[in-house]
């Protein structure tokens, strides 16, 4: 059976001065583009909202996990039915229930303005907090440092089209006691996610405010936000996070670990949910 | 004296069951708006064309360079100045000489959508070659594998910011005999990839065709498009391609290497261009 997610292709190996003909596996890349249809029977709309690059595989999810985190869709009863476009490829249609409105003027929050700053850090997390629809509220949630350090080999056992092809971001899901409960993968790490928060979206599972969120590379400002649209409360990322991402870890009360290996990882943010 | 770059901040790290303070560094993320100024006295035009979270530096160098691969402009004579907007953070403005029109709906050609197809890749890549500005005719370029074996460890020691964060991607070019030319760091690979054409672009130095591009990461459609735009010829990923740069790289005619590791590559395009 294929996989959407790979594509099989010849390559040719150059290895300390011999080259060989060989077969290999890359991760797919292909655009998505993600219509809305929403209004009523009497006036219907559709709009094309965004064309990502993406691999191809949970489409549905990535479709409605890109308008929730983009604030343009709040919850599950919004949402009628989500069909690729019949007759073309990589199209998707997120069909709202009658008379239900986008909230279409959101997406511009990222990069909200003022007149103070410009177009800056403060601005955007200013923006964010605005329009997330989860409650930041204190919480008790504590989780043992120990339980961490085997997340990563984890992600990887997990990652198969990563390991056939080295090209894929991964996004995943834990429980608290560190059990695995699910993986997305995409050559976009923001496609990745979207992934993960469309399918606890389609299942009626938001906010993930009791688990943890691991990203196999780098924490970037867009997956911090992504998180915090979706209520997670502690984001674990491979790699480093950026300035901005940590930032917006603080102002949101999450609990942001960096650079997490083996049996070490630093704390950027949120320290009181790990225990030693 | 500070590095706009680099963001001093305060860590908890813990490693086997211990945790102590200390001080650490994160690479820089804020967005940039992009804005372009064109018409004449008569009638001024001014249009926010992109906000990109990017990490400061070279603003002038990234501006130029995305206006560039995204086709809305198109040579150096152009652009009259480059300029960081007055009194405001994180915008600068690229103003073109009296009467140059920018070609505003070129910046659509990625998601070039056809009745055949949908939106597919094979969509992308035909709206992108009638879009670049340099000719793909038959070259003699030949260079020998041995040269690619040192670009990454010349890389690593020319990532100044990388190398206490982290958390950057970067683009480097070298010439035909391997001499590192130079290199441009980035929370955000495309970010990277544009400062270094935008500062080839800013010296009048394009196309870079008698150079090698290096990227510190994974090589997707966008960054060979860009490199596309630039007239690269031999694209060199430390990381795995996706499958639809492998294709444009082949359409467009360039050499595209991958897995760069010690003595070892992958070669997925060209490989008439390398030499055992």
């Amino acid at each position: 059976m294929g996989n959407v997610s790979i594509a099989h292709i010849k390559v040719k190996r150059v290895s300390v001065g011999k080259l060989v003909d060989d077969d290999d596996e890359l991760a797919v890349e292909e655009p998505l583009e993600i219509q809305l249809s929403y209004g009523n029977s009497v006036e219907p709309r559709q709009k094309s909202i965004s064309v990502t690059m993406r691999t191809p595989g949970f489409d549905r999810e990535l479709a409605v996990g890109f308008l929730f985190t983009e604030g343009i869709i709040e919850n599950r009863s919004q949402v009628m039915d989500v069909q690729p476009v019949p007759f073309t490829e990589n199209k998707i249609v997120v069909t709202l229930v009658a008379n239900e409105s986008p909230r279409l003027q959101k997406s511009e929050r990222n990069f909200y303005t003022t007149s103070s700053c410009g177009v800056c850090g403060k601005a955007s997390i200013e923006a964010i907090r605005t329009v997330s629809v989860y409650e930041n509220g204190p919480d008790e949630m504590q989780v043992k440092a120990g339980l961490f350090y085997g997340l990563q080999a984890a992600l990887l056992g997990q990652q198969d089209v990563f390991e056939s092809t080295g090209g894929l971001h991964a996004s995943a899901l834990f429980d608290l006691d560190g059990n695995f409960v699910m993986l997305r993968e995409d050559v976009g790490r923001h496609n990745a996610l979207d992934k993960v928060i469309g399918a606890a979206f389609l299942d009626d599972r938001l906010p993930l405010d009791k688990e943890i969120l691991l990203l196999s590379g780098r924490a970037s400002f867009e997956l911090v936000q992504k998180a915090a649209m979706a209520g997670v409360k502690i984001v674990v990322s491979v790699g480093a996070p950026s300035s901005l991402a940590m930032q917006l870890a603080q102002e949101s009360g999450i609990t942001l670990i960096g650079f997490l290996r083996n049996e070490r990882f630093n704390i950027y943010s949120g320290d009181q949910r790990v225990v030693l």
